[in-house]
């Protein structure tokens, strides 16, 4: 079951680098509900590499045709069948990897799993390729989450140890959530943005790559969505995000620093409700307890490596001959995955919390 | 599902914190696996409380009943039913937090999803007792593990902001992985352990609590094992480990340090094999690659934050009233759950190893 | 997965003849529901043995523990954890089947499938001491279903050849559907009810065993219940039917007798609605098109074998020496299943519509 | 989960009658299979309608295109993608069967279930078209079980009353189980062939329709393949076989004729082994016991009830003026499904059993 995710809502995906497609299927999707696939092509669009010099070369053709589960622009039961185009593939000598597998890539594991039969061609389907129908199904929760008054925003946190400003843990609002996704660089402050770009163009003219952290927000899930134990919300956003090539980490509301803090200040003493939710003075936790919602906005980062493809040549081990080699990775790859990440972890987390609303 | 976890080992658990008992039932197992029930009631004493003044005084009967699934000692096919009687449990006054939910506790979202149904008593399903359930399944997995090579050992990273020496990523060896849990406080250093337990003593006679890490390792794994995407290891070993009451972020290998270096820094270069297995000069993935192990060491953090239950008064809001009141939380708390937690982690992450390996 | 079903409905199995207990989990209930633990064992005795010469003289303790699930007898969100010791069990001499199989038992495959650690006393987890538990859960559907206006009741459709009368597709009644499990000897007729008792006895003082068929009903179920395709409420009552052991086939409505009929006979004209639920002249599809309940009376039949074990010498294949031998064997045996078998056919079908329902 | 099936071997269906396209995603396929595209269109070809007067007459266009999942032709390791086109579709004016919904069609319970957004043309996905994909599945999972030495194969084993001869539950070859396929009309009788066209073209004539059985053989499986309870080989069978559309019953072995029987007549006993398999004298359970193989053919029927779309006027109950009216059904439909369900029931076997090998 390793390409299916979700409870109630069952997403599939299928795709491979070099594969004339990449797409999913989306089970369990309410009927009645109105889907605009321009507004998807645009969540697509913020993930699609070529738009600037901070990315890859590579064009994609992210167009996608939905090839069953709407009838008159509408979700009708049926699931949702959805394929993206892979454009602009380049052969390129992916086969001197089964020999040289490329250090921090799943080459030499996926050899050892699958054996001659393993697709090496832009790494098959261990490919961010795949999170183009990850953001497609993202951009679908969204928009029937958005009718449901659920808000799902993230920002870059952190690239290259630059630092954006935080999303606030507890005061945050639809707007600050929702604003930064809708620059090309998303970032709360533009001058930390200048300074991350301008890191990753250092990066990129040493032959190098950095990483970063991506903050994400849930605003407006109503109390009690989740479930205990193995389907609490953060088992099962951090299924999701931990599912996108790169990402090494997971911390929800303050996170590693809440290990160091003492309960007195940890605790979200509850405040006077607001309205009709019950509010907390501060949020530690995340908006989340016992795996489930508390109504408070849930905050969580995830820690993305930086490219492993890099230009320098490294060295690796020639499986054949048993040598130590020198490596060049060459081909069209980010100095930096995180800015077009930041759809890819808003898709994920929609994605989980949809299903748990669905679940409810 | 939100009691069951796993594709081809399924472990469901079962109990409340004033129920008769807690337990679970492991479908799947191979069959003809000798199983120490001794050795598995050790495992289980680690995660026991009112060893000593550092944990709670409840004292609990962690003796485990075998229902079925044994016959002669050994695995048979059948399901390995178990059950932990849930001893000396005091009724308390639990009622009055239906009305005064504690803070960071589950008592609020709980009662807005299970309503009045929903049984308070020493937290109900959401009480750390149903870790012993899966410190049983745990104990299980290791001792089939370990006849095919592969070890979990954890220690205490950190608490109350101070740390233990680090596992090393690279060159961890198995005696340095088991021995931190042969000691009642597992840690490396001895020292440190000891500025550790300071800390916890003086939270507790402040009526406070403290937080920490623990580190986890897991030896011998085969290179392959896992599944891409969804199904990764990362994620699968975070869905278990997220399902520990207290756990608010995870990390594999340098974790969110990774998203500070450059590629050329992180990537892992590999060396000469020993033996028969590929070696890299660093391990900043974790042993973790694509979601498949690579053959490294795989190791993993987790942050817990400090127990919610403290003696000093806090404020919450009287869901009746609409007031704010003040609200003491009596009875018997850790001031600290990580030491007890450490088996707690070497169990999920055994369950999550255990279950990709017999995928394979 | 495989003593584990339903999407929503969770009930995960465990048990061995011999080994201390049988019992199950059952996930996702409703919170808030009062179970009747009287009634549920009222509804256990209905399959216990040793109530007549008709049926095996071992003597079951279905005396049901609860280990969590109930808090003040209503669920609470919580798995419902469940036991039932094994009473009376007699170790006899069972090995010698690992060496001559018996006919018809699941001794070769067993043997074959899981080697030498395979439990061979009493037939291990292939007895239908496994029903003990479904049977359980069932009537906690039943309860649950009752509440919502659903009703589950089956009869004795044939043994032996003499058939009961049938439960009239189009307009039964819940009086008439409930009736006959009122009675030891659940049938519509008792006339015909007698002639199955005969022809019990008769095999039974040959030696010899007889088989039957039950035909069950679900009344009061709203349209539009169910999923399309593989989950559809034929494929989910099917597969927990056939998982009753010696149910080697099942049919909905008019059945295989529906393969003979024209469209014009067949088709299920629909008629004035009747309050406010359609109805149709006819009921050959037995309540179910496309997978979803149409409102009608859904009526299944499911062909029970006649009881593998019987008192007179079998040939068989002794593994060790590869000789034709006599194999005689000895025990305790029901020479008809059938009559005990009927509250776990009800069972299975309450389980699969309760799912159904809570899927919805 | 309702368009997903399977443990190891997951199957997600997609597609409705007149959407762009039908298809699916198979994930857990074995790595390095070769699979033969001519061979598996051959298979579909046998499905598709419009090779003759018994079938209707609508065009569809069953060419496969594969969007991932296999390089230079063999299975990678990615879930295989596969779409087949809906050539041929026809508006039609099936809007009206949401005021009048037809007879023994999913039209009510699914206006109940899905409401307005349901898509009424062509059935939506309560479509038979939906067996396209299911067959394309079989079809891949038919030539990796041919490798491992299985063999399904399947004939028309009654239609309108007329009945073919049997499959041989014991003596049964490879031979006779594939030659039926291997005509246009798979019967064994050629003679009862002929006469079941008939009355297939006089039902025709009379605007009607007719039903039937079909039978269906799994040879060369290994002993001890499939899984106890609930993921028994009955039940995984069943379940896939129940979800194909007019399908109302299913029995294995001697079926609902054992329900007759007397043990002594009914048990399997055991012959010398031929070659190194265990044999037995009778096969009344149709090669499986205890939901796992026995290494004997396994053999089961399910029944199809006639197409329930005839020329001819029926009576139907109009939801909005509350009037019985008459309705014609208009549109091009097969007389008889049984002839091209043939391969669809072929697909769902050789789907489960191959699961149940890939699980072992």
């Amino acid at each position: 079951m390793s390409f299916s995710v979700g409870e109630h809502l069952k997403l599939t995906l299928f795709g491979q680098s070099h594969a004339p497609a990449v797409g999913g299927i989306i089970d369990g999707l309410p009927a009645g509900e109105l889907i605009d696939l321009n507004g998807a092509q645009s969540f697509l669009d913020r993930r699609s590499p070529g738009k600037s010099p901070l990315s890859t070369a590579r064009k994609e053709f992210d167009i996608s045709q939905i090839l069953s589960g709407l009838t008159d622009g509408k979700t009708c039961g049926a699931p949702l069948a959805f394929v993206i185009s892979n454009g602009d593939t380049r052969p390129g000598d992916y086969d001197k990897f089964r020999v040289q597998p490329r250090p921090s890539h799943a080459d030499f594991p996926a050899l050892l799993k699958y054996g001659d039969a393993h697709d090496m061609r832009g790494g098959g389907f261990f490919s961010a390729r795949l999170t183009a129908p990850l953001c497609f199904a993202g951009a679908v929760a969204m928009q029937i989450l958005a009718r449901r008054g659920v808000t799902v925003g993230a920002h870059i946190a952190a690239i290259a140890g630059v630092d954006d400003d935080h999303f606030d843990l507890v005061n945050l609002t639809k707007e600050q959530a929702e604003t930064p996704s809708q620059h090309d660089f998303p970032v709360i402050n533009p001058t930390q943005g200048n300074a991350m770009k301008s890191a990753i163009l250092t990066a990129k003219t040493d032959g190098d790559s950095v990483g970063g952290v991506i903050e994400c927000a849930v605003l407006g899930l109503p109390t009690g969505i989740g479930s205990p134990i193995f389907d609490g919300l953060e088992s099962a956003i951090a299924k999701l995000v931990l599912s996108i090539p790169a990402v090494k980490g997971i911390e929800f509301g303050a996170g590693f620093t809440i290990a160091g803090m003492r309960g007195s200040e940890a605790n979200d003493v509850y405040s006077a409700p607001k309205g009709n939710k019950l509010r907390s003075k501060s949020n530690h936790n995340g908006g989340i307890l016992g795996g489930l919602s508390t109504g408070m906005p849930i905050i969580f980062r995830a820690a993305f490596k930086p490219t492993p493809s890099i230009a320098k040549a490294q060295e690796t081990w020639n499986i054949t001959n048993g040598q130590i080699e020198s490596l060049v990775v060459s081909g069209r790859h980010d100095p930096c995955v995180v800015p077009r990440a930041v759809p890819c972890v808003e898709a994920a987390a929609a994605i989980a919390v949809l299903d748990a609303m669905l679940c409810a």
